[in-house]
């Protein structure tokens, strides 16, 4: 113990010679007598959390003297220091500390076996009496590692002292613990070791609990909040139906490290370890708080409870941490402790935090300090930014629907159905067709033949019109997205109850108004999607393409001198187009158009012919109250048209609502063009 | 402290006469020294829990001596011992404890104006004065309510006690807090008591905290899981936007106490303090830990994160608790102790308990320990049922729909329809509509006439038939459940991506195989709600009406001499009750039933002419695997046809995957037909 505390108050050193003799001193360790019994220590101990951090495991460090490795033997002592200077735990242990510190040991080869392969762990050996040059060949052909004499045992006394410090928790000695360790383990796979990490730490640490305790340790979950995806852990397990691994990481569809798919939503283990894995994988960087929390409110606590585990082991790596340069991420100490203080809710409180990654040696201090407060009993501090991203919200929907599969607590329930299967038909498709029927019997309304080439396929069956369109005066061009189809309120699976879901086709009210005033119609719906098409459909592109061909081909050439145009959502930009790139300034009337969510565009210059000043003269431009041109506005206005206000915010809506002021003004026009 | 302790050593006791001068003496206080500093406290006191119990809350009693009322004296007391005994607290303070002894104090009026009318406050206080005649007959005419002369001073006293301790909390003096008080309060509205509670203690504390520490206190979050609504707080703080007030309760419709239905989900404050009621109403008795944990995960949680309270104060009743007659309900001590736990991650950890209802001794006993061991920091214990029951999932899934406008993490978005309205269809019409269009257009399979009067409007256009099926040999009769809809896996609104969403129709590959054979058909569609009609419609009854019409006056009337019929889901009914009731034995051949997640039903009895002998005969019967009926054989196992166990659990995958093996069996029992 008086080497030891010399050791922590030298602070960073390179290796010295006499490590070698000291390591040997405890290689052989009767892990039994480390903990000396099962009882549970007096009420006061029982209190303590337990803390475990050897100074030598600095002692594994790059031969490259210039190259600053993110993987630094700092890293360690920067986390014990920080928690030793806010006065949770003494160089000379006190009854006043908050944390008891726990013994460091090196882990045995009949331990490390549990989870890797005898090459494996012949491989990282051999290391201790490799040559200088052997060394430098070995870091060159291997996965972001590097080696020196030392780290094989480091890698032995990370491992060994997760091991020791788990079954401080297990057993009772502690009521929780953090084992401040490197090197990091969670890259390790049973065969291989890879991204900094030699021997699986925590992977060895739950085999060894699940044989040492077997009363007491049945099922362990392991959260790895590291922000990359623990390989070697979820290898590990893959099909241990005991062993829980949950993983939030970076995935990027698996470009970043470890570069694989293995740590998609998809994988979720084998065998009897099925429903075991779950991964929790963000598409980017960037994740804060608000995103952790939600997935751990959403899926992480929700499962945790249904497995009931014995034992918690957090893999917990700080590069999602604000300010690790690797990781990019933004989690604030604040998070870490609440994600800690809610695992403490499981497991009676046996709670085990072993480090992993994080480079940033500020970033790490202040997050493993955190999650040492939430350990001892602390509240954790108050979290500023609680909404999660519309990434989390959308990686962790796919995460429920992926693990509804296997866990009751995950709702709603996913049932699938191919669409190429012949008795399994698209909703659009069927809407569609629906309203085709329904049109032709209430109004005769039929298919517009659309036959351009590039065009026919994706609207053959969207474009409708009025039997005798070509001889009205008076002509209403409807153009829109598909109407809106509202789901049931029942969330236990993603089968919709069809009495309870309803069709809203706002649409209908304009056609019904146009062929009770016995004017032509033309109805054009904009797919989002085109059944039975591979090539991809830029509907922006086509949607400009279908209103130059139905203006050319059409409008243009029918009787009508006064044409209206209705256009709403995506399909306004169509319009938009059709103003700037033909002459409708004849017969248009007036042009609608209902921006939704969509962001307010004008006509793109000011032309000779003052057509922003005709576009102005000539259109109700309908656009929600929260949009920004309310606040700042624009310059040319003329040239977005007259803008309406509209207390609604989706097109559908606007659609719906402004039906009587939109057809009112269409007859006001009508009127005065006859007076005049 | 000296009178104090022999008063809690003795035990449940009467009103004595010296109480109303012992009241006297502490009658005026001057808040502002009880808690004499702002200061945080030392190192050791802020690790402490405060507990605030004061045994004269007991002079609060019923007059009448022989009836036992469950808000008995006694509750307290049995509260306070239970802490003590378990040693977190002593009569004689010691370091040691783990709770620190808060003192008692009776409310000022000043305070109890802050939520209550000063008529109310009047009434209770004439209470001291009245006779024991006067007092009787106050209590027949008021809601739920006793009184003798200590009354209204118990009220003051768990009112100023409950603000002190809670003030204690805010302070900093302890780190949490629990006040062991009675008469409760949650039910006392402002301008009137009720339901055995006088003044609202909690809603008084926490209008106190926002007036004497505006700099501390912004935001409140009050958790009411007392099993009874707590109308008094929500209307107390209805339009308040600074307090959140959550309460799970059973409500059954508004019939359980206070027997309104101000506790409804719908009810969510109004004006500033709209979004600011959240309630959990449970439809049903026998709620239990898995119900309250899901609750608090799905909706609690969440909701208590966005808001970011600075405070947290639980309404904490324990008639929720298993054992208690009033509540019969199913939670267990280590379900509060994990609710307390993860309410004590908010407001850095600020949560005050204050006690309100609870009627088994026993039940609230054990109850608080485990709210206190859990404030105290103990890890809760274990939970062994962690599945929410239906119930729970349809509350909650309500309470989400609605909160969704109000709470960013509740998800999906509902958009809402009026299905009154012209533009908005339902599906199960569009779907119907949409296959009766393409059969027509496939193998012009039209309408078939349903005349009588009681069927003609539920089933108009569900039930079809090819157009010469009078005349063929061989007549398949399918009869089934609408078809599977699948929305997609969006889930931020309910509006669907139609292009996404599909739908499953497995019965058209039996309908077109009989086309293709040339085979007559007959296709009904059971719907399970019938738009346009008001009247009750039981789905069972009608269809079983629906199979025999169809047989007297279709079938029956055919060339058919070769009969199949395909039934599946809620189906299966009809046919069973066919057989039954007509002769069919000459020309069915086959009869399909597929049991998807109904219970197995067969033949009632066994008739004269071995009914059950020809079923089972002519007869394949899918049940999946998961049905009791492959793990208890079932008696006069004949009756319910040929069995055959399917690994499919619902209807419409079992039509779809036993299709092949169901066309060719029927194809092989032709061809036996014909050779022989």
């Amino acid at each position: 113990m008086v080497l030891e505390k010399k050791l922590a108050d030298d602070g960073p050193s390179t290796v010295t010679p006499w490590s070698i003799l000291l390591k040997r001193e405890n290689h052989i360790v009767n892990q039994e007598t480390l903990i000396s019994s099962e009882d549970a220590g007096s009420l006061e101990a029982i209190k303590k959390s337990g803390l475990c951090y050897d100074p030598r495991m600095r002692f594994h460090a790059t031969l490259n003297e210039v190259d600053d490795h993110p993987e630094d033997p700092r890293r360690v002592l920067r986390v014990f220091e920080a928690i030793r200077k806010a006065g949770y735990v003494s160089n000379t242990p006190s009854p006043a500390d908050a944390f008891l510190r726990l013994p460091s040991r090196e882990a045995t080869l009949e331990e490390l076996l549990r989870v890797h392969t005898p090459e494996m762990y012949e491989k990282i050996i051999k290391t201790e009496l490799m040559s200088r040059e052997d060394l430098a060949n070995l870091e060159k052909i291997s996965d972001s590692l590097y080696f020196n004499n030392e780290s094989a045992f480091c890698a032995r006394l990370a491992c060994g002292s997760a091991i020791e410090t788990c079954a401080a928790v297990v057993t009772g000695k502690v009521k929780n613990a953090f084992a401040v360790v490197r090197p990091p383990g969670h890259h390790a796979e049973p065969h291989k070791p890879g991204g900094f990490c030699l021997f699986n730490n925590v992977s060895v640490a739950a085999r060894s609990m699940l044989q040492r305790y077997p009363d007491k340790v049945k099922r362990i979950l392991i959260v790895d909040w590291d922000v990359h995806h623990g390989n070697g852990t979820q290898m590990a397990f893959y099909d241990d139906p005991n062993v829980l691994y949950i993983s939030l990481h970076r995935y990027e569809q698996g470009r970043f490290y470890p570069g694989t798919v293995y740590g998609c939503a998809e994988n979720c283990g084998e065998g009897a370890g099925l429903g075991r894995t779950v991964n929790i994988p963000w598409p980017c960087s960037g994740m804060g708080d608000g995103d952790y929390i939600y997935a751990f409110q959403r899926v992480v606590m929700p499962i945790a409870y249904e497995f009931q585990p014995d034992l918690v082991i957090i893999s917990s790596g700080f590069d999602a941490a604000a300010g690790d340069h690797i990781g990019q991420c933004l989690v604030t100490p604040a998070a870490y402790a609440h994600m800690t203080q809610m695992l403490m809710g499981l497991a009676d409180g046996k709670v085990f935090a072993s480090l992993e990654g994080g480079y940033s040696l500020d970033a790490i201090s202040v997050s493993a300090l955190a999650v040492a407060q939430s350990l001892i009993g602390l509240p954790p501090g108050r979290l500023h930014m609680v909404y999660a991203s519309r990434h989390a919200v959308e990686t962790v929907d796919k995460v429920t629907e992926i693990q509804s599969q296997f866990w009751r607590c995950m709702r709603p329930k996913y049932i699938s159905a191919n669409p190429e299967n012949a008795h399994v038909s698209r909703l659009h498709d069927i809407i569609r067709s629906y309203q085709a029927k329904k049109l032709f019997e209430d109004w005769k309304i039929t298919n517009l033949p659309i036959l351009r080439d590039s065009l026919s396929e994706t609207f053959a069956n969207q474009t409708l019109c009025s039997n005798d369109f070509f001889q009205k005066d008076v002509l209403v061009v409807l153009i829109h997205e598909a109407p809106l189809v509202l789901g049931d309120g029942k969330k236990d699976t993603n089968a919709l109850s069809t009495s309870d879901s309803l069709l809203v086709d706002p649409g209908s009210l304009y056609i019904e108004w146009a062929m009770q005033q016995n004017f032509g119609l033309i109805d054009i719906n904009i797919p989002e999607v085109v059944t039975g098409e591979n090539k991809p459909y830029n509907m922006h592109e086509e949607t400009k393409k279908l209103c130059t061909y139905i203006w050319d081909n059409y409008i243009e050439l029918t009787s009508a001198r006064n044409v209206f145009f209705v256009a709403s959502g995506k399909a306004v930009e169509g319009i938009i187009h059709l103003i700037a790139s033909r002459n409708v300034t004849k017969t248009v009337r007036c042009i609608v158009n209902f921006f939704g969510s969509e962001p307010l565009t004008g006509l793109k210059t000011a032309s000779e012919d003052d057509l922003p000043g005709w576009y102005f003269r000539h259109s109700l431009v309908f656009v929600r109250s929260s949009d920004d041109c309310w606040k700042k506005p624009k310059k040319n206005k003329r040239r977005y048209g007259r803008l309406m206000q509209s207390e609604h915010d989706s097109a559908t809506n606007m659609l719906e609502h402004h039906y009587r002021a939109v057809t009112q003004y269409f007859t006001h026009l009508l009127k005065k063009n006859d007076s005049s």
